[in-house]
């Protein structure tokens, strides 16, 4: 567990905004939509880009942008992270030199799916030499409390729509617990707050689940892995890409959780179901 | 009307692959789950980025995604897309100095919501300056049919989920006739493929009504706009900033497009009510 914490600034947006609309009959309704704001991060003066979002968490969100980009390797080496609305902006201070975050920032690919999608540098080879734990074991209790408590939780989408929420539970036998709950405009801004925030508490993934209500696409696996989670679920599907690489680092992904229901797409053997024989056919 | 086309290859892919998953109650079932596929485009052998899409029109994607980036500004100055799955790559040939091209991809934002969402340049400025038709009239027939076209037309969706829909109609009195309907893993992909489908056809915006299945966040109205579309529907909600530039342009906006019912929430002066008065009280 690391005790070090950067400067934080603490400028979280109000989420929703009430709005006039007309309805088909022509009837004028008042409904909440959800903020969406541009963030430009700038590290240590130089530009980098700009993301859009909720704003509900833009600290985490920059340090967990810096985090999966492999922008910055030691949270140690970040002195501080200033949010600006007035100017949109973000300025992180690092104790790096420059030169090194300019290189891993040349080259980029933009992924599918919903939400922020770029990539710097060359970490799927990194990807490639990830390592899940092997033992962990997720009960078919434990699924359904996760789809339950995601379920009940209060939340942005449930008021305004148009959100992807992310959610990170401790993986227990009395049940699992809700540690992170992050919702925003791209699922991506919201995986990488959570990245930020288990970042801050020196949290690593082995005994974690991993929730969206988004897609299962290519780089919600690859930040899933590179969180350490061992187990990805959602309430939405998976993609080809996304199901290919959860085989080649062994990560246990579920799809359609809803309800009792789910569909293992892969890692079954991390899987408890309850009547343990019915996965002895598939194993 | 123009009538040159660049030379194209015709790399359509399979769009879902049938796989194997375990239920709750451990029962092995087959289901479809839509392909993703990398494809990094080269502009005259420069590396421009990497694209993750379902593949199911990959040059018009390439095709779009250099209009709507405003890489090469005439069809005429594109040589030719030559998709190759082998190597997961697109070559484009033009007839520009690749100095220009280098010069724009500089500057990127990295939008929210699904999808590519990068944008290179300052193309917002070019937004500004957007005007689109005040005079076009969409009735409130033409919008149920709409919603109801999307709902009956085959789709990915249907058979596998996790993809987004975007189709373009033209708005006619005798109702609305579907030119375009693409599918991708990210709705950012499907805009720009029927943004090069209607480059390639010469055809302009003011009298075509768009449908997408995801969110209408700032990316998506930026790209309705640079196509001069008037009538953005969605079945899903509008974000914050996708209202505020849908006001800054004067697009007519509608959100929770399902069945009959709709919401307006910009542009109602273009809306034909079968009820007349219903609007009075609004404009």
């Amino acid at each position: 567990m690391t005790t070090y914490r950067p400067q934080l600034s603490n400028q979280a947006l109000p989420l929703t905004h009430l709005i006039d609309v007309i309805d088909e009959k022509g009837r004028v309704n008042q409904i909440e939509i959800p903020g969406e704001r541009p963030l430009t991060i700038y590290i240590d003066k130089k530009e980098v880009l700009t993301l859009m979002t909720l704003g509900g968490a833009p600290e985490a969100l920059t340090l967990g942008y810096i985090r999966n980009q492999r922008l910055v390797n030691d949270l140690e080496d970040i002195e501080s992270i200033q949010v600006d609305w007035e100017t949109d902006s973000v300025a992180v201070k690092t104790k790096v030199s420059t030169a090194s975050i300019a290189k891993r920032t040349e080259k980029k690919t933009v992924t599918s799916g919903c939400g922020q999608g770029t990539m710097f540098g060359d970490f799927m080879n990194e990807f490639e030499t990830l390592e899940l734990p092997e033992c962990v074991q997720l009960t078919q209790d434990n699924i359904e409390k996760v789809v339950d408590q995601i379920r009940t939780h209060p939340s942005i989408y449930k008021k305004a729509g148009s959100v992807h929420a992310c959610a990170v539970f401790k993986n227990q036998v009395s049940g699992p617990e809700l540690i992170y709950f992050i919702e925003d405009v791209g699922r991506h801004n919201a995986v990488d707050a959570i990245s930020g925030m288990m970042w801050l508490d020196g949290l690593s993934g082995e005994d974690l689940i991993f929730y969206t209500t988004g897609r299962l696409t290519s780089e919600m696996v690859i930040k899933g892995g590179q969180m350490g989670i061992p187990f990805l679920l959602t309430r939405s599907g998976v993609t080809q890409m996304g199901l290919s690489l959860a085989k080649q680092i062994k990560m246990t992904i579920m799809a359609r959780c809803s309800g009792e229901h789910f569909l293992i797409y892969e890692g079954a053997q991390r899987i408890q179901m309850r009547t343990p024989s019915a996965l002895i056919q598939v194993s």
